[in-house]
């Protein structure tokens, strides 16, 4: 395959920049100050980085609007990380190559594949499964009966999922993750056993979902688990029955949503933040890393803490906190002096009378 | 397979409950408020669930004992969300369908089958394994030498199960989980370097266990590790070597239980919550979400925080926290006030002397 | 293959102590005190376990320098736990078993494998992969193209190892971890989309590392992500994009590593502590278990808590925290009787006037 190319104006018409310097001149890549080399063109997000930038081997850089001019080839942004992104997946990107289905790949009846596919060696797929066109099972994927993946997935290797899955277009699910299990739902019998609640729901991902490695998405008790359009999910997260994550959420690894939560778009949790069972969460939230939401949270609200509240207030009363010492001297001397003063206004008064 | 049919008389006989309506109904299946179809049950746990359930589709409610009688056909009963689960379960449960073993799956040397058992694709059996009749195993599951799986076992897929572990009946474990990797046991050398410790003990899970998705449980050190009957454990959940998880135990997702910990019946952990190693908790124990516990805990104790505490002092500590900042300005305030008092008093003295 | 046998004072020569009793007493293997049996050696650590040794069925114990002369032969060592798993490090120790690559594993091309190396049943290799000399692959294991494994590793079932990475000699990676997923970067575009940032890095695993099971090592956005030599990493722990490990750290379960993370020598991280993104801990840090780590660490520091402070300093707010109740009490006291003195000495001035 041919190495692309782009000329330096080419660059910036692609990312919406302006170009300083020969725009003729050729890239072929891109890479960070420390590893981009004389073809690739190279990227600065702070005044600090400059120095460095200056002296890479990158032909040219990516560098913010009010940036000086510098002695390389530049391109001049609002957001250098988005420009240099867009030219990264336009150098990185490469047609499909489609491989069919592995010899060793097991297929159940009545599924439906496009030629453009590529199923890995040892997968497992169930009956009526359906892919579509250019998605690739990498190794080992098990996919249960009644699965339906859309156009353009990607499913790295020993991804499992369960029966009655869908799966919408551009959806990528890294190695080891689990979606559809059953949810954890007992109900405890007259003997105190716990007595398992069939799942008999399923789970929805919608497009442009990125989910992590070793995820775990639970199936609905009854109805559905969703994850919205373009929610992007870290490694080890867990994601209970009935779960609704709302569109383009982040969700950084290590978190556990509880059984029926419902997020809004654009929330934001932090790594290892846990949120429990039955809440709403509005649109735009952020909440810190590992803060334990127990309550409803209102759309724009910034929570961090267990149990968590408003971030500033957070903040307010960890730094409070780390006076504790001092405020528990100030008050065992406090006592004391009012103890004295007592002493002295009543002596006081009763040498008077 | 015939659809499987109740009349409301036998499902109330079936759940204890007492039944108002056409004892002659008949029911084929179980549905939530919203999903429920015309031949299907469905339930009602709380009284602002009614009217929602009374122009639902369902032919039939399942409401607790105190409910004032509806338009629909009725059961009542104690427990509304345990009859549900057992006419569920009942609807649901299928013959067992024994397929053998797959064509691509592995199997080693002095195995003893079942006929009633189903083994996946690419399943991989070690020698010596013992599975239990009507035993299943999805497809991708590793076993290693000298595993025992009793009856009615459900494997999901990809599930690693370590040499030497012994599974009773009816164990389900979720697809990802790891059973009787080595623990996380180590001695560090003369140079700093950290000597790995043999981990020469076992795995056991007892009957009626069940396992969440990406769940770890390692083997002993030496002697065993052992979950007893019927505790639940979710997705992601850490089980250090030599730990003893008690019966009907409710552990939620992403706690980790550090080693040789040994809990009592019916201890329950939140989500997320934390045991340091070699603690003991008493039966009926609880423990919060993300609570730490660094203490043993008492028998029937309800503990929260780290370091957790009894539930109800946390509460309050943390309510108080909350008004922190109040209490620092409160404190300065006074600190001011006490001088001034001071002041007062000494110089009414002095113009007294 | 015949039993191992040491004598008693060959026992004691391997692991630099001192022998009390039968020098030739041969020894057979190694247990613990509850499960050593009669040709056994086992161990005491501390002074009350030594009644439970006495009497146990042990031929031999190890036992720390001073403990007074016991009834059993013994070997008097600084470290008791050192000295045995020496010990039964050697009487485990087994030669490397080569069964060539098993019939059902899927090759890719130009692959590099010695001799003596072990691929299990179902493992799928891409392309260029390097084994090195007594390598086991256990069953079902995912390697990427132009992957390097160096001597004697074992990698147990279900581990998948993407594209690109390196791993050095003697690592062990237990089942279901996932080495080079992608890292958790995204760039929000002008819409609020959030687009993925190509990861174009790799991972480094260096010599004598231990990854535990379901443990997450993403591959650097650009770069690497490295795994110094002789780090132990526990379960269900994320290592994100671009961090670098250092050389012996103890890496407890649940742990999570944000991106760009510089971790010195010998560094431990309690179970389920956080480290925000690009922050530097420097050589023999201590982070607690549950503590969430926002600023850099000096070499030596020990911190605790969320947001984490000197562990002595966090014990004292912690200790504070659980007299909180009683603080506020006496500040509501307190200001009632500031205010009592207050009106008191004013009425007093004013019968003065």
């Amino acid at each position: 395959m041919a190495q692309k190319q782009l000329t330096l104006a080419q660059c910036a018409a692609m990312v919406g920049g302006e170009c300083l310097g020969d725009p003729d001149l050729v890239i072929e890549g891109v890479g960070d100050v420390q590893l981009a080399g004389s073809r690739d063109i190279s990227f600065v997000t702070r005044a600090d980085m400059l120095p460095a930038a200056e002296i890479s081997s990158a032909s040219a850089l990516i560098v913010p609007r009010d940036t000086p001019p510098l002695q390389k080839a530049c391109i001049f942004v609002d957001n250098p990380v988005l420009a240099i992104t867009k030219l990264h997946q336009y150098f990185l990107q490469k047609e499909f190559q489609a491989s069919g289905v592995h010899a060793t790949a097991v297929m159940g009846n009545d599924c439906q594949l496009p030629k453009q596919v590529r199923v890995g060696a040892n997968c497992v797929l169930g009956d009526r499964v359906k892919l579509g066109a250019r998605v690739c099972l990498h190794p080992g994927v098990v996919v249960g009966d009644d699965v339906s993946i859309g156009e353009d997935c990607e499913i790295f290797p020993r991804v499992t999922i369960y029966s009655k899955t869908t799966l919408g277009s551009r959806v990528i699910v890294h190695a080891g993750s689990v979606i559809g299990s059953d949810g954890y739902g007992y109900v405890t019998d007259e003997k105190g056993h716990h007595l398992k609640r069939p799942h008999v729901g399923s789970v929805v991902i919608e497009d442009d979902v990125e989910i992590g490695a070793n995820v775990c998405v639970d199936r609905a008790t009854f109805g559905e688990t969703r994850i919205r359009r373009g929610a992007k999910i870290d490694n080890l997260v867990q994601i209970a029955h009935n779960v609704e994550v709302g569109e383009d959420n982040l969700i950084v690894a290590l978190v556990g949503i509880a059984g029926s939560c419902k997020l809004g778009r654009h929330v934001v949790l932090g790594g290892n933040a846990g949120i429990a069972g039955h809440l709403t969460l509005g649109d735009n939230v952020m909440v810190g890393a590992k803060a334990g939401v127990h309550n409803n949270v209102a759309s724009g609200s910034i929570v961090a803490g267990y149990p968590a509240v408003e971030r500033g207030k957070w903040a307010r009363i960890q730094a409070i906190s780390n006076r504790l010492p001092d405020i528990y001297q100030d008050v065992k001397m406090l006592k004391k002096e009012v103890a004295r003063l007592l002493t002295l206004v009543e002596t006081e008064r009763k040498n008077q009378e």
